[in-house]
Order: C-alpha cells, then structure tokens, then sequence
C-alpha cells in the first residue's frame, strides 16, 4: 500500500512529535532521542510520554500518548520489545498520524518475528496509522531542525541542510553520510532509515521526494524492494523530472544476499535484473554508500556532462602520469582536443608536454595564476570536453588556484571534478571549496567514480527510450498453454516456431529403425538426440550424437544413447529427434529468466564451449527493440568476432537482432508464466544466412508463486 | 654506475649541509629550504651560501662554498637555471659529496636539455662527486630532522618520523604522501624526490633501504627505470630479506607514457612486463600513490597473512552486507569458518545471521565488549582465517570496542584491517588507532587494496623461487645465426624445431606443380600458403588457403594467392608452403618479446578467432619452470576448456607447457638477439596427442639497439 505524498509530507514535516518512552538516560533510545531533538532546535512542539515523570528535559511530559495533544503528525516508539505492541495500539487510537519503530527483533529474526512485525502492520492499519520501520532509525529534517532518531551522528552539529533525499534501509549508513556530508559541507532535505520496511518503504520516500522541491537528487541504500514495478515507474519519473536518482543496491553477491535476509528480511533479487533495469532508466546504480552523496552533490551542482570526453589536469607531472594511466583503466575516454586548443595550451606549457592530460606545473610563478586559469579555460571550453577532471597536488599558490578554478567551475557550470591527493596539509583549500559550495573528492577511486557516474548519467539521458512495437509474423503467444512446466526440446522449438523464429526441421523417433528413415529424407550428416521431459541437459547425460554420416552411425548412436538413458533412468522408455547436421556459423546463447522484481529478462551470451569459461552476458528488461537488441550484442566481448574480425565471415547481425527481439516480446508476453527459456546455440550464420536455433529449453512456472507488488494482478508490459 | 651504500649513509644521514643560493625569501627556492631547514630543527651543521650576505635567518653564510668549512656531506643547489653549471662546478671543487639540484628544464624539456643533463654529470663526475636530481624535490630524514627540500609538504609539523623508505620520482607525490603519513600517523626513514634520475636514481636508494636498519619497508614511484636487472636483483634481496618492496609505475598507459617521458625523461616500459617482473619477485604493485604508505604501513604491522581466507565483521548489517558485495567484486575469498567457530559465534549473534562476514551490531548493551571481543578472538583464531577486515560504522561504545580490537589485533599479530566508514565523527576513534600505532584506512577501495596487496605479497612470499632447467634435446640455440632481421614461417619453424618443438612437415614450393605434387606426398587435405619475408601477416593479404581436398583446389588458391601478391608487391616471385591440414584441438599462441628493461618476456594467448577479442594473455619472465608455465596456463580464461570443461575433449597440457618451457628457454637463450617470436597459433590436441605450431615467425634485431644497463653486457639469464 504506496503512501500518498501529501501524507508522508506531513509526517516528514512534521508540526508535532511525540517520543514514547522519552527519557533523560541518554544510555536508553528514548533518551538519546530526546537530546537529539532538543539539542538540534526543532521549533515544533515536542510531546514527551513517560508514565513516571512530569517532564523531560524540561519539556512537560504526559503519563499516556492519549493525553497529549493533537493532532500528532508523528511518534517515534523508544520502549522496549514487549511494550511495544501496545503502545502501537496507543498511538493508533490516539489518531497519531504515523508511527517511527525503532526497535529490531522482527521478522530479520525469523518466522516469529515476521509475525510480530505483521501483527505491529495490522494494528496500525485498522487505525489508519502508518508505520516506518521496525528495526530502523528514524529520519531528520535539517531545515526544519527536526532530528527523530537515535543515531549518534546527530551528536554533530549543525545538521547539514541540502538538497539531497536519502532513504536508506540501514541506519548505520544514514549515520555514515549524514557524517560525511557535514565534512563535505553537502546535505539533505530529508534523511531517513526505513529498516524491515514493513508498511511505509524505500518507494513511498522517493516518490515523496520526486515532488518535493527542495530535494534535487535522490539517494537510495536498498537491500530488498517491495514492488520493483513501482520502483521502475518512479524511476522514470525521476529521469523526466531531470532528478538524479542514486542507488547503492546490496545482496549483489551470494554472501551479500545472505546478510540482506538477516539484516532487514529483504529479498536480494537477481544482480542482472538490477543492472539492466538500472542502465535502462537512467538509475546511476553504485557501489559504494559514500558515493551516493559524492555523486549526487555533484549532479546537483553541474548536472549530467554533455559528452563523455574527460580533460584532466594536475600542476604535478607525477600525480597527471597516474591519472592518465587511472582513466584509462577505468574505461574513460580523454577528450581529443581540437588543433586550436592545444595550439594554444602550448603557448602556456612546454611543447614538449602533451595538451590532455595536462601537466600545468613548474610553470613562471609571476604568470602562476593566469596560466592556472586559461589552461582551465581552453580545456573546458573545447568542444569535445564533457567534463574536467583537477587533480590538485602541491603546488605555489595552491589556495589562490583553487579558489580560481572553483569559481569558474560554478560559474560557467562546465562539469569539473576536483580531487585534492595531499591530505590534511590543503585543507585550507578545502575550506574554500566549501565555501564556494563547489564538490569535491579526496581519493582518486572517489573522482573517477563521480567522473564515471556523471558521465554514464549523461549518457543514459541522451539514450532516448525506444519504443518496442510487436514484430511481424508473432503468433498468438499470449494464448499459448504450456502442456507441461518442462518442455522438450521439440515442444520449445514449436513455442519458438509460433513467434517467428528459425528452428531446425526435427523428427521425433521411437526406434532406431524410424531414426535411419528420417535421416534419410533429412539427409546426411544429421544429429541424433534424446527428447525428454525431465533430461533436459541432454549433453550432460551423453544424449547428443553430432555429425552422424550413415545408416551405421544412426544406429550405433541410437545404441549408446539407449544405453546411457538405461544407466541414468532405467524406467523410461527412449525417444529422439533427428535433425539435420547444420555447421558454419556462431554459436550465441539467447534466453529469458523471469525476473521477481523486474519481470521479464532477456539474455544474451556467447555461445559454445566458450560460454560458461567467458561469462560474456547482457542483460535487458524486455520486451526490446532492434536498436537495444543490437546494443546488447555490439556489447559483447565476443562482438569483432560476429562483425567479422580479421578477415572472418562474422555473423548475419540482422537474424540475431530479430532473434532477440522476438524472445524478448515471447518473454514480455508469457510473463510470469514463463520462468525460463534457453536458445542453446543458436547458430549465426553469414551475413545473409541468417540465425537458426539448434536447440532450445523452456521451463513454464505453475501455480504462480515468487511473484511480487503488481506483477501479480497484471503483465505491465502489455498493458 | 650504483652508488655504494655506505656513500649513500652519509648523504642521506649528513654530519653538514650547504645551501647554494640560500636566502630569507621564502618566495624563493632557496628561502623555502632554509625556512625547512631550520624550522624542523636539523642538529648538524648548516652552511648557507649567499655572495651577498653576511648571514641568514641567523645562521653565518658564506660567499662561496669554498670559503665554507668541509668535510660537507651534502649541499643543495637553489640557484636559477643559468648558475647552475658554475655552482656544480663550485661544489665538485670544494669537495662536496654529493650536490641535490632542484631546477627543472634539463631532460624532460627535449635534446638540448639532456645535453645540459649529461654535461652536469660530467662536471660532477671529474670530482667524483654524485648528483641527485636535477628536476627533483631533494629529500628528509625526519629522525635527524632533516628537511632538504622546498616542498610545501614541510609546512606540517614535525616531519613523520617511522619505518617507511620512500624514494620517488615525483616530489608532489613525495609531498602528498608526507602529508598523508602525518595524518595517519605513520613517517619515513628517509624519503627521497629523484626526479630525472641523472646520477644517483631509485635502485641506488631501494638498495640503501634494503641495508638500512631503520627502514622496515620500501616504496618507489617509479616512471622509468635505469637499469631493470639491478631492480630485480634489489627486489629478490628485499624478499629474501622479507622487506616488503611497494611500488607505484606511472604509464602502464599509452598516455601515461606519453606523460612520463615529459615529466623525468622516463621510458615507461612495457606494463606487461612491470607486472611479470614485480609478480616474480613479490613487489608488491599498486595503482595508487597514497596506497604504498597504506599498504606498507599494514605490512610492517602485521607482516604477510598465512593465508587468503578473509574474515569480515562488522556493528552494520547494511555495511557488513556492502562489504560482502565487495569483496565478491574483487576476487577475494571468504574465510571457510570451522563448524566449532560457527557454534561458538552463534552463542553470541543469532543464528539467523550468517558467521562470515559476521554481523556484531544490535547485541545487548551490558555484553556490547565482551561480544565484540569474542566475536573478533573466534574469526581471527579460525584456521582459515588469513586476515580480518573490521568495518567500523556507528554502535554503541565505538572508541571502546575500536580499542579493543586493535590491542588484541596489535598483540596477537593476526593481520587486521580495520576500515572506519563514518567521517570526522569518529575522529576519536582515529586518534586512539594512532595512539596503538594500528594501522586504519578510511574507505572500502583502501581497505581492500591493504587486503589484496597483504594477501598477494604472502602468496607470493609462499611461492617458492622454482629453477627452471634446460629442457631434453634443447639444441644447439645459443649458436643460432638468423639469416635475416625477419625469419620466414619456414626458418621460424626450423629454430623452434631446433629447440625441440613440434612443428607441421613443410614443402617449400615454386610452382603450381611442385605443390600438387608436395600435396600428394603430404597427403590431403592440405594448407597452401604464401611464404614472404616482407609479407609476415599472410592471413591479412589473403596469402592462406586452408583445407585444400584435391589437385584442383590446390591449383586454384595458387592463382588466387598469385593474383593477392601481384597486387600487393607486384616485383615479388611468388614461394609458398606447403603442409598438411591438421584439425581437431584448441589454439593458442605461445611467443616471446624482447623487453628492454626486464629482458625476455613470455606471453601465452588464447588463440584462433578469440585472440585479439578476448585479451586472455598472460606473461612471465623467461625461462620457465615447468610448474610456473602450467600457472600461467591455469591463469587463462579459456582454461577451462583447455581443462576439458562440459565433456569436451581438451587439451594436452603437458604438451601445451613443454611447448611454453622451450619457447622461454629460446628467447632466454637467445637474449636480446630475438626481438620476438610468435607460434600462432599452437594447435593443443587432445590429451596423449601432443600440441604442433601451425604457424610462426620470428625478428631478430642487429645491431644490438634499445638495450639497457647490464643487458648490454651480458646474458644475466644464463650467467
């Protein structure tokens, strides 16, 4: 149940706040909730509930929630476990408006305590209440001096106020940023924990801080998602909104998923999904928390560069060499400067030195500064420049320089990433930049990230979403009614068949005797191969005979297939399929999985018996169209080799393209009913030739479980 | 020439220094030293020279350094460019050991300024005087507190004083790392900016370190080196020693050459093999400046993990979970925790949590030391536990928990890297780590570069040095004599046959007739293919006809090869092999480079169609051990399926490494005669069935150019 804005606005922004359990002992929560609330100033008025004391910190406490006065827009629960479902109760009949839990021991804990948190959920829906956590830490609201929560990083001071929007399911890390971006001199609009997200979640704030104006960029720690189709909607909501949306996801691998479930009860979900659901909605997907704040500060100041070209200067020609070698490690392309720039750049530094990456130092000192600037100037102004990247290292004048290229960077808005490697020794050039609310990084890892961030959100926002439209020729899948949850090999390629797709002309057979008859109207070489329901790694179990010439080839091949089926399953009874022999060409692995969260996934991989060593995969929401089918493939590693490397034939790209498109409108359609399907190999011919599926697997999912939010009640992708 | 040691001692560790140009103008080079010099207090002798002045900041100056009192151990040179050769001059007279010179504008600034560079040394050689510099930053011996540098890094008090031998080409980076050792707490036993390395240069301080009782651990920041054998003779006495060498190499890209060169004159080298030379010899090579301060600090600690397990914990669910992920992404390994570690973790955390990485927030209050103590005693006692990874974020008692991990962590021994991911609101924290000289790091990339780089320096400490041996029937190679600069496929063949390679039977052949003729001898089907001095990529101007079944085939992809060389080098008589068509196998390619600094370089491939697509190459110094070519065989990506992955046939390994172990022992043998070798591709049969070169060709370089340092002199490998 998604939180309406206007509502979780009063609570976020809050008139009255109560604190069950206030305290004066800052050793318990209420205690140091209390301190928070009071030290930080919040000028609204503070209702301390306490059966055992008249007043908290000098602020008039009540015995009972339903004695003090409301409305109350929010209360933060500070009592322990076992008091806790009453006074839920409490709040609820006191007409609180919402409901902050800080306490943990819910459903993270296991079956038990899911059933506590979901007891907690439904006594406060038949108030009407909402509830944020349990097991979480409560939120802050800078401007509004208002700190609800525990954490001992309101034990700084000020707050920082900003325009940044944090929802992050772990406490622990909103501490870590809300620390961070007080010595960064950056801020929130609203910070926030949500815990076991047991009723209000991660979604609820972003769409909340979709529409709150003093939020310019939204920054996300999650660990699971209630609805990923809500998550999607709001994403591309933010992305027509030129709000930067900024994810650190965990549970990207297997021991990280394990801790997700025990941390907040959330459900990882599938690493690939996210990645491509990130790529396709302009999400900037991180890895590191700190990061988000980094990366959004700096979207915030300059937005999205216009181009993917870094210039980057250092007044150290050591720290510049490393950077050159850090940028292109990192993938980053250096922008190729026009004739007239470099001209002119050489009028300033020695020749001898290259334009891009600039070293600007050992230059005259009385000319220190003018150099500084126009060296910044011309980079920044030259047409291929997306974004300057400064590496501050000692220099004369460093304070002066600083200051220079900051207010230039402000001020004409040219996307500059500035990193200063010294440490404690420039923190004067710290302080200015602070002042002159430019960004900063203070590790090469942080700056490249930022750079990198920046330039793929740029990049995603230019990506113009590509309208799929249902290809020709695509039968009536949607109608399509799987006869068992394991189809045959024959079966998958009748489903493939139906949607337009090139597959081999295969015979079923029962006895040797019927096998040879075939291959001889296929004609020879053909391929002789199990068919069965529950086998379906036919390879694996000795089940595929390639290449076979003669009648005696059939036969041996029946013979041993026979005998292997007989070792593995004694009680079946064997039948096969003839193909004809078909060779010259790529193998490619073309699949979908369904995707709890995301829905349908396409996947695209190498093929053969590259494809488990190489690991070369791309993903993609589906359904796609031609142009992203293409882009998945021209972004695998195994690309030169079907574009015809070095004098090879190459692969018929137009066929694979189709291929994909068709799979992905089969997967769109089918939707969760259909859990997954394999094209293993399908062979890519010549150009021209087109792309045929040798073999193919598909597994049908009944009843309908693992499904999630709205996927449930209907497929979004046809809708 | 190497400087010997002793020398070096009292340069580094001087009784008196003279300063040429000192002055009170801190505007000035020679004012900014003086200003050091005095300000950190340097107990030795002080001679300011100054033609102008009778004394400065206090201290007698001279008008000439031949007027100073003597035996000086060092004088720094700050006058301007033009007074330099004189003020050398001057020095080598009065009998100075060893001058530092600061100005710039000599090698790195094009010819005219190496000649300036080689005509300093000279001067300062005919007084057997040494040089450190010029373009360099000077140097400090923060335990004499000697600052003899203008490097603004000394504006910090006092100078670090520890461990830590640094020497580096660049003095920002020289100043960046002075600052960070001050913030963390960590110092230097000497740290050195050489800039263009004109004289004295980095292996001469590397081999001072390595006797200095003082220096715990190495670090360099290297953009080119002088002489690469004496590095690696340096690097194999710091490892057997069991002191840690870090290094930083600047352009291991195309534009980090580009930028070394400028900035000290440096030939950056191969990154290939940078890489094999420091893997071979456990330097520990890192990406990042600021890490070999890191990294050697946590080395010096705790020396080398006895294992790769990593135990990680945490008072974060979230973080813990953000750390799984991460050290997933970077290849490290989760310790495997014992049955008994798990039950006696699960005494303290609930069983819902997982015990590696260990999740130590949320426990109760009253038992928060105790379980934080317990739980960090069982990961580090684990059997597999290699090394613990501790990432501090907000819990109750952090100083007192952070206390307590870094005694036990310093008492015990056991290597811990302790990350703190909030920022100055846990300065506290930081203050105690300094106090316990326990080393910390501030971000996930830094701790996990500490973790990677202590795991990979005790692997590679672990990993014995193996003697390679010349293989059975190795020819007479050393006696080799190329007919020419670039071999033919046939010549290569020959030479590889000599070393005791299989090679496929080639026909030289002149005329259509001769290689119908050859073909039948040979047996079809056969290979045709152009046989060129000129023309070595045949493939690339259609000169290879494969798998010829009969007489006419061979005829017609004669003409076909005849009209491709007619149009490419219409002057040339067409010659062609002939051989037989041999299939069934995996291809690889297997060849040797001449590197100028590190000698012989061994490089295996994936081969065929994926070769210049997938990049799957590794490299090792030659020759090899049989035991270090199958690692490198094992390193490859397509491994697997040489290995025989999803019952496909595989390779013959041991043929594919007696093929690596003479290819390496030829270019060995061979030294800087054999510019390269390549076998492309080494067709690997099936296991029992041996591995053949289909193709290969050799250059050999005369006369004997871009050698280097002792290369030139003699062949270390078979010395």
């Amino acid at each position: 149940m998604s939180a309406p804005i206007f509502f979780l606005h009063n609570v976020l922004n809050p008139r009255s706040v109560a604190i069950i359990g206030a305290s004066e002992d800052t050793e318990k929560f209420g205690g140091r909730v209390m301190k928070f609330l009071l030290k930080h100033g919040f000028k609204g008025s503070v209702l301390p509930v306490n059966p055992a004391a008249a007043s908290i910190l000098g602020i008039p406490a009540y015995a009972r929630i339903e004695d003090a006065p409301g409305p109350i827009d929010v209360a933060l629960i500070a009592v322990p476990g076992k008091q806790l479902r009453t006074a839920v109760e409490a709040c609820g009949k006191a007409r609180v408006a919402a409901c902050v839990v800080l306490a943990a021991d819910f459903a993270e804990a296991g079956a038990d305590g899911a059933k506590r948190q979901d007891d907690l959920v439904v006594i406060a829906r038949r108030h009407g209440m909402r509830l944020i956590g349990p097991n979480c830490l409560g939120f802050i609201n800078p401007a509004l001096r208002l700190a609800l929560t525990s954490s001992v990083a309101l034990a700084v001071e000020p707050m920082p106020v900003g325009n940044i929007g944090l929802v992050s399911q772990s406490g622990s890390i909103m501490a870590a940023l809300i620390s961070h971006a007080h010595d960064m001199g950056t801020g929130f609009s609203v910070a926030a924990a949500v815990g076991n997200q047991a009723d209000l979640e991660s979604c609820d704030f972003i769409e909340y801080f979709l529409a709150d104006p003093a939020t310019h960029a939204i920054c996300a720690y999650i660990e699971g998602l209630k609805d990923g189709a809500r998550f999607l909607d709001l994403a591309a909501r933010c992305r027509a909104a030129g709000k930067p949306l900024l994810v650190v996801k965990a549970g990207h691998s297997e021991a990280g998923t394990r801790i997700t479930r025990s941390h907040t009860a959330s459900l990882a979900g599938s690493a690939a999904a996210w990645t491509a659901a990130c790529h396709e909605h302009a999400v900037v997907l991180l890895d590191d928390p700190e990061a988000l704040i980094q990366c959004a500060d700096f979207l915030i100041r300059f937005g999205a560069p216009r181009g993917d070209g870094v210039a980057a200067m250092s007044p150290s020609g050591g720290t510049i060499a490393i950077t050159a070698d850090r940028l292109a490690a990192s993938g980053l392309r250096l922008a190729q400067l026009a004739q007239t720039t470099q001209r002119a750049l050489h009028e300033i530094v020695p020749v001898t030195r290259p334009a891009n990456p600039l070293d600007v130092g050992g230059l005259a000192r009385d000319a220190g500064l003018t150099s500084a600037r126009d060296c910044y100037q011309l980079l920044a102004a030259d047409p291929d420049t997306g974004l300057v990247l400064i590496v501050v290292a000692t220099t004369p004048q460093l304070d002066a320089k600083v200051r220079l290229w900051a207010e230039l960077a402000v001020t004409h808005g040219k996307p500059t990433v500035i990193l200063l490697t010294p440490g404690a020794l420039v923190d004067s050039a710290r302080a200015i930049l602070r002042e002159l609310h430019c960004p900063y990084t203070n590790r090469m890892d942080d700056a490249l990230r930022v750079v990198k961030a920046a330039i793929n959100y740029g990049a995603a926002l230019r990506l113009l979403p590509t309208t799929a439209s249902i290809p020709d020729n695509f039968g009536e899948v949607a109608a399509y009614c799987a006869p068992a949850p394991a189809l045959t090999e024959s079966e998958t390629k009748q489903l493939l068949s139906l949607a337009g797709i090139a597959v081999t002309r295969d015979q079923q057979v029962k006895t040797s005797a019927d096998a040879v008859a075939a291959a001889r109207v296929l004609g020879y070489p053909v391929v002789l191969k199990l068919s069965s329901r529950t086998l379906t790694h036919k390879s694996d179990v000795g089940g595929v005979a390639l290449d076979l010439r003669n009648d005696d080839e059939v036969i041996n091949a029946w013979r041993r297939i026979a005998a292997r089926l007989a070792s593995v399953e004694p009680e079946s009874v064997l039948e096969c399929v003839i193909q004809p022999m078909i060779m010259g060409g790529i193998e490619l692995i073309i699949g979908s999985r369904w995707d709890p969260q995301f829905g349908a996934l396409m996947m695209v991989s190498a093929g053969g018996i590259w494809a488990e060593t190489l690991r070369d995969t791309q993903c993609a929401l589906a359904p796609l169209s031609a142009q992203r089918a293409l882009e998945l493939v021209r972004k695998l590693r195994i690309f030169p080799v079907l574009a015809g490397a070095r004098g090879q034939a190459g692969a018929d790209l137009d066929a694979v393209v189709d291929t994909i498109v068709r799979v992905s409108w089969l997967a769109a359609t089918l939707g969760s009913r259909l859990a997954e399907l394999d094209i293993n190999p399908l062979l890519a011919k010549p150009p021209g030739q087109g792309a045929i599926a040798l073999d193919a697997r598909a597994t049908f999912l009944y009843p309908r479980t693992h499904l999630s939010g709205r996927f449930q009640n209907k497929n979004i992708w046809l809708s």
